[in-house]
C-alpha cells in the first residue's frame, strides 16, 4: 500500500510510520518539517499536497493541536482553538482527501482518552475528542467507494509521562509502539466506523 | 427553584417547561420570540439576559443548529454551523451564565441520538453531539460551587415524525413529554457529567 502519514514528525506519527514502513510505502508528512508539509487547517494545502504526492490507499492523520486550562478561566476563543485545529483539521482532510484515495482505501484519525474519562484542564480535548469519535461514526456510513474511516484513542504516552504525567496520575500508560498497532489495525484491517482504543 | 429555559419555543423546551413549571418559576428565553430572548452565540447577549433575570438555580438550553447532508456534498463552512450554533452556542452558555448560578446549580445541556447511532446526512450532528457529550463529562469535575451539568440525548420526537422519520426508519421514537422527564432528572436529582438517554 501507498500510506501518507500526516503529523509524521510527531512522537505518534514517528511510531506509526516506524510500524508500517517494512510493509508499505509510507510518506511522512509534517506540519513545518520535513520534505512534505501540510497545513490541515488549510483546504488548498490539503490538496497541493495530494496533487504532489498523487494517489494513496490509505491516510493517517496524528496531528492536531487543543488548548489545556482551567475551565473556569477558559474563553470561548480559546475553546476554538482545537475546534479550528484537531477537529477541524482532520474533518476538511475526510472531505479533501478522500477524493485521492484509491477505491477501498482509508482513513484514520486521532483522538484521545479525555472525552471518555475527564482529566483537570480537559474539557476542550473531551470535547474535540468527543466531535472526532462522533464525526467517524457518522461518515462511516456514508463514504463511497469503499472507503473506510476509523480513529484512534489513545491514554498517556509512557513516552509523553515526563511532560503529561502530573495530568494523568494513576491512568495507565501506553507505549507508542503499541499505540501504533492500533493505527495499523485500522490501515491494514477492514472495518470501518470503529474507535480502536490503547487504553 | 427559579429555572431558565433558553429555546423555550421549540418543541422540546416548551414540554420542558410544562413539566417544571407546576413545581418551580420558570423563566422562559427563546432565540427570537417571546419576553426574553438571547443569542447564544453572543457572550454579550448571554449576560444582557442574566442582568435582566438575575440569579437562577439551573440554566436549561434546548436551543442548536446542525448542517444536515450528504457528506460527499458537505463542505468545512457547512459543517462548521453546528459548531458555531449547537456546540459553540451551549458552551458560551457554560462559560458565561454559570456566574450568574446560585451554589449548587445546575446546567443541563441538548445533544441527541445522533453520533452514537449513525444516519445518513448526519455526520455533522454526529460530531456536535459527541462534541457536547465530551464536554459535559470534561466540564462536570471542574465546575465550583457544587455547579453540576448534564447533558439529556433524545431519540427522534413522535411529535416531529412527520418531518424527520425518512431519516430515522426503523428508530424508536419518544413522545415529547417522555424526553421532557430528562430534564427534569437533572434539574431535580443530584447528579453530575451525566448524559441522560431518552432511547
Amino acid at each position: 500500500m501507498k500510506i501518507a502519514v500526516i503529523g509524521a514528525t510527531g512522537t505518534v506519527g514517528q511510531a506509526v510510520c516506524a510500524e508500517l514502513k517494512s510493509r508499505h510505502e509510507v510518506i511522512e508528512i509534517g506540519a513545518t518539517r520535513g520534505a512534505h508539509r501540510a497545513d490541515l487547517r488549510d483546504l488548498a494545502s490539503i490538496k497541493r499536497l495530494f496533487e504532489t504526492i498523487g494517489r494513496v490507499d490509505a491516510i493517517v492523520a496524528t496531528a492536531g493541536h487543543v488548548h489545556f486550562g482551567p475551565l473556569v478561566e477558559m474563553t470561548p476563543e480559546q475553546f476554538r482553538v482545537g475546534l479550528d485545529d484537531k477537529l477541524m483539521g482532520q474533518v476538511n482532510l475526510v472531505l479533501t482527501a478522500r477524493e485521492y484515495l484509491n477505491d477501498g482505501g482509508s482513513l484514520t484519525l486521532t483522538s484521545g482518552i479525555i472525552g471518555e474519562a475527564a482529566i483537570l484542564q480537559g474539557a476542550s480535548a473531551a470535547s474535540v475528542n468527543g466531535a472526532i469519535e462522533g464525526f467517524v461514526r457518522g461518515a462511516a456510513i456514508e463514504l463511497p467507494r469503499g472507503l473506510r474511516i476509523n480513529v484512534v484513542s489513545a491514554t498517556m504516552l509512557e513516552e509523553a509521562r515526563a511532560s503529561f504525567g502530573p495530568y494523568f496520575r494513576g491512568f495507565e500508560a501506553a507505549s507508542v509502539a503499541r499505540v501504533a498497532l492500533a493505527y495499523s489495525r485500522s490501515v491494514e484491517g477492514a472495518e470501518t466506523g470503529r474507535v480502536y482504543k490503547v487504553h
